[in-house]
């Protein structure tokens, strides 16, 4: 035993590792389930933003979804709510296939972990047993050589006394050769009971308790590869929606690609346009002719303000504007 | 003019038109702002995440960083600090690309706006001058030809009369005639009006008008154009970080593949091994031989529960496991 070093209370040590990575298992749940209400979070906001951008129902504001550039915006948030929907799907996920799972391998492992340990201490009390019955044993052998010898030494002076008598010499021969004899007995048990401490104790350190450290590290590399598969998953629920949100960014893209300027403008045309021709030209009135003269006076004081208005304005504010419905030179936007 | 409609206020009406479409942009602006926050938002949460589970500086946890599990994790974090890190991205470049463009377009746009309707109104004011003095053009001549009229009445009546003088009738002829010329000269006044005039109402209608009305239509459809580059903008900036997140997931997978549970099993037996090798068999003590006899006297008394205690514990709880240092047989975990 020339590289003993001080003893070490290994179970206790392990126990304190085994439960650091429990620890780290919830830890790592915990870190999961953050991420998750991180993820509800955003979704939620993004959410809301469409919504809080979509046109009213049935208002004036649904029917600017006619032109195209609106449209696309409508297409932008439609499409920000299903990029809204794959975080969730993200959340979702993550839930399902980690911290759900792992918190249910969390109570088996805690299980597993205290039966391993339970056995330990089983072992080690049975060893213990078997260390106090050697011991017990070893006494009892010594205890009864001991008497065995001051028999022995009693009969030996008892047969050295010239003035004890020879019955008496017997009785101390005969108790000497019972004394012995009952040595001889302790001596048998003692070396029965180390032989069986012997065996036990080679198959405790060689064979139990070996067999218990490697179902302990068994269960911690089970652990590490199980927070690695989750590590992994953790990856894979977020590399999933990736395609599904590059579809949402095309839509988007595509939506845009429709948008079309001259269309809009057509829109506007056809709303807004007035249908009204321009004038032509002012014909002449020629005041000199006597015939004329009884109209012009007729009409002279109440039509020159009314047609001046029905020429440039309805509401004689003068600021509107009338336009042909069709024509080869001009139609609002239209040329 | 038979295809007449009511006459409609084209100038209040597309004011109103380009007005809506300030708005849908600065809606835009405001639809994308409302965007970034939200990405500034996530992207903080997700640093507080990757912060939260950091290691404590200095701390047992930092060693605890030697396991590959742990790394794992602390890679995790630190890609998911990165990843964090590109939705900002995503944030200022729809800031620097769309936000601050678009409000800079938004004042150029208002300018121009207001420059084209103030022509507009401009070339609607010229034509009522116009009018006006075509009007006033005929009035006058109107009221010349009907005192012209009245002269040569008058002289007529005079002419006709036997009781008035040669001097009057002459002095009536004259002034019919002075009052004819003045007609004449109305009459030449109010046909140079009326020509220019219809001029200038054609130029109005037919040139001026459709010139600024196609101006604000090129000033509506650059608007068009330019929304939609900023929805295409919109989709980019995102799609842009697309990959970059991919290679942060792939980060994560990578530091999983590299956990090795061996290895990390082999940090807790290089950690925790005591050096103490199993205990061999235990001897024979024979207390039958006289020799023996006194060494077993002097330590049987004193000896025997320190020899429990060092076989299986330190501190007489029974708790501590003596293990070999290095064994073909049995280390913690090295089977």
């Amino acid at each position: 035993m020339s590289f003993c070093l001080p003893l070490q209370d290994q179970f206790d040590t392990l126990e304190k590792h085994t439960q650091w990575g429990i620890d780290i298992l919830e830890k790592y749940i915990k870190f999961v389930k953050d991420r998750t209400e991180i993820e509800i979070n955003y979704a939620k906001q993004l959410r809301n933003l469409a919504k809080k951008y979509q046109p009213k129902k049935n208002s004036k504001e649904e029917d600017e979804y006619t032109y195209s550039s609106c449209r696309a915006f409508l297409a932008t948030l439609n499409e920000m709510n299903d990029y809204a929907g794959q975080h969730e799907v993200i959340s979702e996920n993550m839930t399902s296939q980690i911290t759900t799972e792992l918190a249910r391998y969390v109570q088996e492992l805690k299980q597993e972990r205290k039966s391993h340990f339970h056995d330990g201490r089983k072992a080690q009390q049975y060893i213990e047993t078997c260390w106090k019955q050697l011991e017990s044993s070893k006494r009892r052998f010594e205890r009864d050589c001991k008497e065995a010898d001051r028999a022995q030494q009693y009969f030996e002076k008892m047969d050295a006394d010239i003035n004890v008598t020879k019955a008496d010499v017997e009785k101390a021969r005969q108790q000497a050769q019972l004394r012995h004899q009952m040595a001889e007995d302790s001596k048998g048990e003692y070396l029965s009971t180390l032989q069986k401490f012997n065996h036990e104790q080679r198959e405790h350190y060689h064979t139990h308790i070996p067999n218990i450290f490697q179902k302990i590290q068994d269960m911690e590399e089970r652990r590490i590869i199980r927070i690695g598969e989750s590590m992994k998953t953790f990856a894979e629920v977020d590399r999933q929606v990736t395609p599904i949100i590059g579809k949402c960014l095309d839509e988007i893209t595509k939506a845009v690609d429709s948008i079309d300027p001259k269309h809009d403008s057509q829109l506007v045309i056809d709303a807004f346009k007035s249908g009204f021709e321009p004038p032509g030209d002012v014909d002449f009135e020629d005041f000199t002719q006597p015939i004329k003269r009884a109209i012009s006076e007729s009409s002279l004081s109440n039509s020159k303000e009314t047609k001046s208005e029905s020429r440039f304005s309805s509401k004689s504010k003068g600021k509107l504007w009338p336009f042909m419905k069709k024509s080869k030179l001009m139609v609002l936007f239209e040329i």
